[in-house]
């Protein structure tokens, strides 16, 4: 056992200094509980100069990230810098010296995981990197250890802290969506430039991450879907209140046969499940396995202690494996691609919102298009009208997304339609 | 790396059962995740003709534990028999043989941990013990790695499978505790001897076991309060929800200076808080960390497959300790005892819910006593009244446990006062 574990930490930013914190903090119960002191050597940023808010020793600040990476006495290298390059040159350079990683970098994960792996593997380290998904949530961890038993089926997850804020205040309050963006961006729970959350690229990444673990092969992250959440209106908050539901950004990805689905989409939900309570910045992920049956894990998908937390876990675990000898005792369960669905053949149902004329026979035309394409009506609600448009919720039952893109498609044309303003995927 | 782990199973009832049947389901996969085959060789139980809803094959049961205990070819022993004896007989010969060992067994860990750990320390060998609490709940896990670099300020848990179904049915259906028991057991979701459950020994067990680890010392058992369900009536449910509560049979565990609180009792606790949601016979773990903020954890606390998962999940990890001669790894974190608070000094609000004569000066007469010990009413709700009597609601601010119970006592000898009918702590 040795009597010391060094770490060097890459990016003193937000994630940075939570993390330095928690290991400088909690010193002395880390080292209990890993036998070992874990000591913070070095914290390498272009910027040093900022305060943060945590006191660390001034000696350890440096702006070369070499007193890092070819630091003998660093034993783990932690990336927090964020986004692909230069953060997987220096990876793959701490790999190549020795070091074992750990990062919180959800896009570089989904985007060169594989390629990482097999460095890690190569050089005889070990790569953690459970702050990538749902902050402190240690959902990686229980996946490929506590659950690691299970055939899991499914996983649904709100992954974004962002959107599912923005989400519930339209929920609660009855706003629009650009109201509570410009909200969301003055509280500082949205970033100025919010495209990766609410396009869905940020969700993305996670889930491709969480699919690839639970799935046990390399998912390639173009082939996963990602819908934003920029053309939900109020009213559809509205109306899916009315049917029992919320509207929730899920990271949804299942097993279907020999293939798996992986998509993120605005989804209606029913009140009842236990995501649909989860509001506010928090994330939860939903895990649904062959023995265990459902489980849920919840807390604060980001911050800089929440995120601290579970990079520091991996630092621990690295630690005791450093002690014991047993790199790499936890595989990657990456044991080959993942042949993923198009969207075209995921079966589910539709929640669709259409402005109408306010004349007989409409509903008939409608349905009509619909029966052509084997799309079946599960329920339809007419709402007020307004002037001589009526406002038409309907509810699908189960059919290939392929039917219903082309039956909507048909529909948008027909005469007596307006407009079809929304349509959003329906989860139970 | 080996490449077969041999695995005995003691006992074959529910849990028995549930485990044989995820090693056997789900063999390839395990294999491929920890890198042996993980291959169950013998199953010892009393009565091995009662069909099981498993096929096994008929040469690996046994009547006959030291097939298990001696067997060569057996590395982990899995006790799935429970209660005290011979449970920790077995356990202890298995670990003086070098067999890990893992169990489900709440009791014996929570009377008798301290003593299987310095065994396990001895012999040098692995014990898990995942499924003692909650089921398939990955919780001892993440408090013992992912979550190991917070100091846990608080847990709440509904840790009790039964007694959440009984009261959900209490809430939801407005029945009294008597008629949902019957049901309960009609249901199969209570035991035919329900004491366990509703008096709160079994909760008591599961959140000696989780207070345990994180405050990393030994609990002793009987300094953990647990108060059952048994005295709650439909009109608590009913006033719960007035005050925008709800009532859960709670473990809670709380640091508190140098010591800590560690006490199971109903609570009510807001409607809004994570695990006011949680309903019938799930249960789920509430963890504040300093770091990691609000996490919680949710899924079946009960159930064969349920529970064989958590098994099975910590066979795995011992078969990779075994690959990596990484036993030991994750320590027990028992630092040394816990000193527990005793209910006295516990400073919590309070419920209180009594019948009075309907007269003038009643409620002075019951805040003069209240008074006199400090007790200070923060709301009072005056109910129906029913001939001349009327019943009476009141919430306390924050007080301690002695304070509030001296002035129960003396308020129930007051002559206006007929009966103290229930009282009930009250978090946040």
């Amino acid at each position: 056992m040795k009597s010391r574990v060094g770490v060097g930490i890459i990016g003193f930013g937000n994630i940075g200094w939570g993390t330095a914190k928690v290991l400088l903090d909690n010193a002395a119960e880390i080292a209990q509980k890993v036998g070992s002191k874990v000591e913070l050597l070095k914290i390498a940023d272009l910027d040093i100069t900022t305060p943060r808010p945590v006191t660390v020793p001034p000696n350890i600040l440096t702006t070369d990230v070499t007193e890092v990476l070819n630091n003998p006495e660093i034993d783990i290298v932690v990336e927090l810098i964020g986004g692909v390059n230069p953060a997987k040159k220096f990876i793959l350079q701490a790999m190549a010296n020795g070091k074992h990683v750990v990062t919180a970098n959800k896009e570089l994960i989904a985007k060169h995981g594989t390629e990482i792996f097999e460095a890690a593997a190569k050089n005889g380290v070990d790569f953690y990197f459970e702050g990538s998904v749902c902050g402190g949530i240690p959902i990686i961890a229980a996946l490929k250890t506590s659950l690691a038993a299970n055939n899991v089926q499914e996983i649904m997850g709100i992954v974004n802290g962002t959107t599912n804020y923005i989400l519930t205040k339209m929920a609660n309050e009855g706003s629009d969506f650009g109201e509570v963006l410009a909200e969301a961006q003055k509280a500082g729970y949205a970033e100025a430039d919010p495209t990766s959350d609410i396009e869905g690229y940020d969700a993305k990444y996670k889930l491709a991450i969480l699919a690839s673990i639970v799935f046990t092969g390399s998912v390639n992250v173009d082939d996963v879907y990602a819908e934003g959440i920029t053309k939900l209106a109020r009213a559809d908050m509205e109306n899916a209140r009315e049917l029992g539901c919320v509207i929730k950004l899920l990271g949804i990805a299942k097993r279907n046969g020999d293939k798996v689905q992986i998509r993120v989409h605005p989804t209606l939900i029913p009140m009842t499940h236990p995501l649909a309570t989860v509001n506010d910045v928090f994330n939860a992920v939903f895990v649904r396995g062959d023995c265990v049956g459902d489980v849920m894990f919840y807390g604060r998908g980001a911050g800089s202690l929440p995120t601290g937390s579970a990079v520091t876990g991996d630092i621990m675990d690295i630690a005791r494996n450093i002690n014991c000898g047993s790199v790499g005792r936890v595989p990657q369960l990456n044991f080959g691609p993942c042949a993923v669905q198009s969207m075209d053949e995921v079966v589910t149902k539709y929640y669709m919102r259409m402005r109408v004329n306010d004349q007989p026979g409409v509903l008939a035309k409608i349905g009509g298009v619909f029966g052509e394409h084997q799309v079946s009506v599960a329920s339809v609600i007419q709402k007020d009208q307004v002037a001589d448009q009526a406002e038409i919720v309907m509810v699908m039952h189960k059919v290939a997304e392929a039917n219903f893109r082309r039956a909507i498609e048909q529909i948008a044309k027909l005469p007596v339609v307006s407009e079809v303003c929304t349509w959003i995927r329906v989860e139970e």
